[in-house]
């Protein structure tokens, strides 16, 4: 693991790292932000999983999200949003939302992506396994994000309740199996059968969960891709009739972009660390 | 005036605009954000000046500054760093340090940099007269900015304290007249005779000041540029021997970027609130 950057910011430390990811093959990027409580005691960690097109560094320059984890004590790790390198195969025709940038924290299971596209696995196993490894944080973890993100935040969570004590979202594609970009995603990464994408639905996932995870979730009602692409109205639905532990809040006028995030992070930070322990 | 965006952020609207500019002879975009106050009654405005290689984007998307700006019903306006334009000269050799995106808010007295480059009556004049002609603002401004834009913001108020009621800076050039970025602009826009030169630098103005204006400038311990370019030391120098009334605070650890805006914005803006009337 190799240090990039490290910059002081609200008497924490923001810092930027490589390494060479199994699960992927590739080397990855991820940012992560120690609050000050790090310098003295193991602190929690909140994942974000950032949306198409991102890197790991979108959410640490727009969200403003360091200064209230510096007030809650709590680290945040951001992961790059797939596998990169030249080696990695893209969207043939180049498009932004599949292949680089647009991993869809999925584990591929076709060919040519199989080999590189693990993101479901760098992010629920290695990635924590390596935090957890090399800093001064628990094994408390909570999970957010944007988007495709938000998509990868609530699935990881709903499909791992023992690992995270809390999920959030802004935005997420609520349902992929039924919206062009998890279509176009799941299709190339997982093939046509569609029982399969499932598996990465959090309205499927809610159904059939046992263990619920505290869940909260923002949508800005003047988003251009409410419509077609996020079923924020089926997750409302599906949370309803499981009777699951998720709020689901329309913020009226707000759209997709991180000036929606940035005003609402305090209250999903504030949010998860309600759900740790000792913050 | 033209709308180009408009997003909703922390209850208010951040807006960019375009306009034809007479005093720099081309076409000039802004940033505004506008608090939720601004419905219903005149808000006053801080006017921030951005550093080398900036736009009106850069403070807009991270500093953060706006949830604060909705706190204390504060406008925030954000000019452009430089004229711009196929048509507008830039360094001959193209360095960031000078021309395109560093206009250091002089008005040029040479040429070719002399018809465009009237920075400092574009900020002082025009920029205001409009805005306090198009929105919901009063004429109660204070300014900022950081780096180029500090050295800006500084000069400019120290010009005219009638205009402002307060300033403040992060990591400003203190005194170009002293270091290379200064001595190659100034040398540049306003010629060899260095006499000209001392009616843009922070420190001379101070020691000739009368109506004093009340200031704040943070500075970053671990700034690259601090020894070389900045002259912190000689401004705590000068506001000491001039009882001037302007806090300087050397912030352990910190460095150039905009984390450490985003840290100690909060406290700019309620320092310029505290000058205005009603808010």
């Amino acid at each position: 693991m190799e240090l990039v950057t490290s910059q002081k910011l609200f008497d924490g430390q923001q810092q930027q790292y490589t390494h060479q990811a199994e699960s992927v093959n590739c080397e990855m990027t991820f940012s992560i932000y120690l609050p000050p409580q790090a310098d003295t005691q193991p602190v929690p960690v909140l994942y974000w999983l950032s949306g198409l097109t991102c890197t790991d560094q979108n959410f640490v320059t727009k969200s403003g999200a360091q200064q209230f984890a510096a007030k809650h004590g709590v680290a945040i790790v951001c992961p790059d949003t797939s596998p990169r390198g030249a080696e990695v195969p893209d969207d043939p025709e180049q498009a932004w939302d599949f292949g680089l940038g647009a991993g869809f924290y999925v584990n591929a299971t076709q060919s040519p992506w199989k080999q590189y596209y693990q993101m479901y696995d760098y992010v629920v196993q290695e990635l924590p396994r390596l935090v957890e490894k090399k800093f001064a944080v628990t094994t408390q973890r909570a999970i957010s994000g944007h988007s495709m993100g938000g998509h990868g935040a609530l699935t990881i969570a709903l499909k791992n309740p023992e690992r995270y004590r809390s999920m959030s979202a802004f935005s997420p594609i609520a349902a992929p199996i039924n919206c062009p970009w998890g279509q176009k995603a799941l299709g190339l990464y997982l093939g046509d059968d569609q029982e399969k994408w499932k598996d990465y639905d959090s309205c499927e996932l809610i159904k059939v969960s046992s263990n619920a995870v505290p869940g909260l979730v923002d949508q800005g009602s003047a988003d251009d891709f409410l419509q077609q692409q996020l079923n924020t109205q089926q997750l409302i639905d599906t949370v309803s009739r499981a009777n699951y532990p998720m709020q689901v809040r329309m913020q009226p006028g707000y759209d997709h972009s991180y000036f929606f995030i940035a005003t609402f992070i305090e209250q999903h930070i504030a949010f998860h660390a309600k759900h740790f322990d000792n913050t």
